[in-house]
């Protein structure tokens, strides 16, 4: 048996050779596109890559999964170099590369909902002293931007109790709109009633059945019936114009927008309930200090792919801060392919960034730079 | 300029030599991990771990990124491997082999909400004649099972239109308890009316605010003006008692229960809305037939690390069918650090599957393996 420091001295040795022949194995990559692109050949070949891989699985034995694990990552480099080299991604590259910076017209900004509405003080956080205009559906917000009769909308995209991926994201990728800012929003309920009504003379309190559950606790203490309503600012209103004394669970904005007295702030049972609001737009806008990236793409749902694909974001130092996968139904409705939604740290002007989202823009089906933007948290 | 055959007969040279050397390198971790576990040292080392990639990306100069990515891929190799040797995640191993495959107790089963929500649809085609009990929340449900009320809880977990994570996910960890089942139901809402009443006579459509947003386009076209409700079910028998012309929004069970005569059927604008339910118990429970995986773990935020985590798990040839982060807040409140949700197709009683998940546990902080179970589409 070798001794610690024997071993030791022995991949030591090993990885002076090992990493010698992964560069010169790189380079012959280069060569081997460089060669193709001249013939006019196709660069890509997956059945190649495929026989390798079951090839050197094969060969490996009982390492078969770990000298797979090995090839897989190399394979990811050389595709990514060779990517690069047939220029992929050209029009995105050209569309982040001419990408506005500066003066984000924002004059006239869409929420969801009434006045007071939680999207209301996601916009304030956003735009501070804008006035939003306010539209029944979500996609009414997206055709009102489409049709120029607003600059921006502010809709929700993520709850820490309730979760996501929301259909805001379908919307997004229908109607080709970008990110341009983001902000989350700590959900603080509080309990408003009508001027001069008191507390004790309250039975009936009215909001969300989310709004209702969240702040179980403090209205079962108080003995109060819950009645729900289809949003909290609705139920601020419903209590403002109902004439009997009955309490609302709103946003202190919506409480301040009809006239109501709040009784109690912060009365939701957990302290940790976030909503994340993304701000967007018709046409792209990366400002100079933008630091998150969001992107979605569709994998055909086999082993290792996502794998690959997160591993050239390692490879370039990107932090991974969201991901997500959502099933698809296939046009023959019969095998299921995913939808991955992910979020990255990250400028897209610096570094290789944009070298690898363009990349990737070519290698991977239905890929779609959603945006590059600021993030308020 | 070399031809292409010259290139390809270097990648072959190159391959032949590559291979041997990992094998190498693979045989000396498993020697080092040997040595050390004889003289009662500790096996892990990531400040050493983290030295080897910092030196080989400096080495490899202008292409530091894909060395870091090959280096990652064979020191997860390494790792893997000296986590089996260490007999790691013991305890979970047991629990896995002992877990039992036949006779599930189910003849007391818990749904939330009342008889006729979608839930009580999910636990009958989950299991075929029963007679759910009903709670009203969530966790009612999680605590008659702790105390023996009840044998097994039926909830839902995703939403296709409203996405996940719920609750249900923080509530099993909370638990502890294990998924046993799981069955995507297809959200079919119906327009249902008391007997006796003709449509033309209603003015009004009572459903939970999603009901009727799903179905708004029907309601729509037939000027119906909505009433929220706190769910389905309760808009059904709202309908039933309430002695006016009114229509209900709900599921077919839930016009069967309250004696609701059925005017339309599968009036939802999409015809892709499914709800994810599964079916949780105490104690865990892997039928022979398992074929779906359902992990939990918290990673730390660093570049790289779930790339990691998949490798090993494409490495293994296991299929990820999904994924989701969500952030949690760490002790100091202030820096954010993310669970994933992870679901695999696999039994984990066959080939390396329970390998891979015990050396997982043991790499891993908050690592939860929450069930093997089979799944209806």
């Amino acid at each position: 048996m070798r001794t610690l420091e024997e071993i030791r001295a022995r991949i030591d040795e090993i990885d002076a050779q090992l990493l010698p022949l992964f560069l010169d194995r790189l380079e012959c990559s280069r060569e081997v596109a460089e060669a193709k692109i001249a013939q006019g050949l196709p660069v890509l070949n997956a059945a190649r890559e495929k026989q390798i891989l079951d090839e050197v699985e094969r060969k490996a034995g009982s390492r078969g999964g770990e000298a797979r694990l090995l090839y897989d990552a190399i394979l990811t480099s050389s595709r990514a170099l060779q990517h690069r080299m047939m220029d992929g991604g050209r029009d995105l590259r050209a569309l982040i590369e001419n990408a506005p910076s500066k003066d984000l017209p924002h004059d006239r900004i869409a929420c969801q909902g009434v006045p007071g509405a939680y999207s209301h003080e996601a916009a304030l956080l956003l735009y501070p002293g804008c006035r939003p205009h306010f539209y029944k559906t979500w996609e009414d917000i997206f055709r009102a931007i489409r049709d120029g009769k607003e600059d921006l909308g502010i809709l929700p995209v993520e709850n820490s109790s309730a979760g996501s991926v929301s259909d805001v994201y379908g919307l997004i990728l229908k109607y080709r709109f970008s990110i341009v800012g983001a902000a989350t929003l700590r959900i603080r309920h509080c309990l408003a009633v009508p001027e001069g009504i008191d507390l004790s003379q309250v039975k009936k309190v009215y909001s969300h059945p989310q709004g209702l559950a969240q702040c179980s606790e403090y209205t079962e203490a108080h003995g109060l019936t819950p009645v729900p309503c289809s949003n909290t600012a609705a139920a601020a209103k419903a209590v403002a114009e109902g004439g009997e004394p009955a309490a609302a669970i709103c946003s202190e904005q919506a409480a301040k927008e009809y006239g109501l007295h709040i009784v109690a702030h912060g009365i939701q049972n957990s302290s940790a309930n976030r909503t994340r609001f993304v701000a967007i737009s018709r046409t792209l806008f990366i400002p100079e200090d933008a630091e998150k990236i969001s992107l979605c793409f569709s994998l055909p749902h086999t082993t290792g792919s996502l794998n690959g694909v997160l591993s050239q974001f390692a490879a370039a130092g990107l932090n991974l801060t969201k991901i997500e996968s959502r099933p698809i139904s296939s046009a023959d409705g019969e095998n299921f392919e995913y939808d991955f939604y992910l979020d990255f740290a990250g400028n897209i002007r610096s570094g290789d960034t944009l070298n690898l989202i363009a990349s990737l823009q070519s290698e991977l089906p239905r890929f779609s730079f959603l945006g590059n933007y600021t993030e308020l948290d």
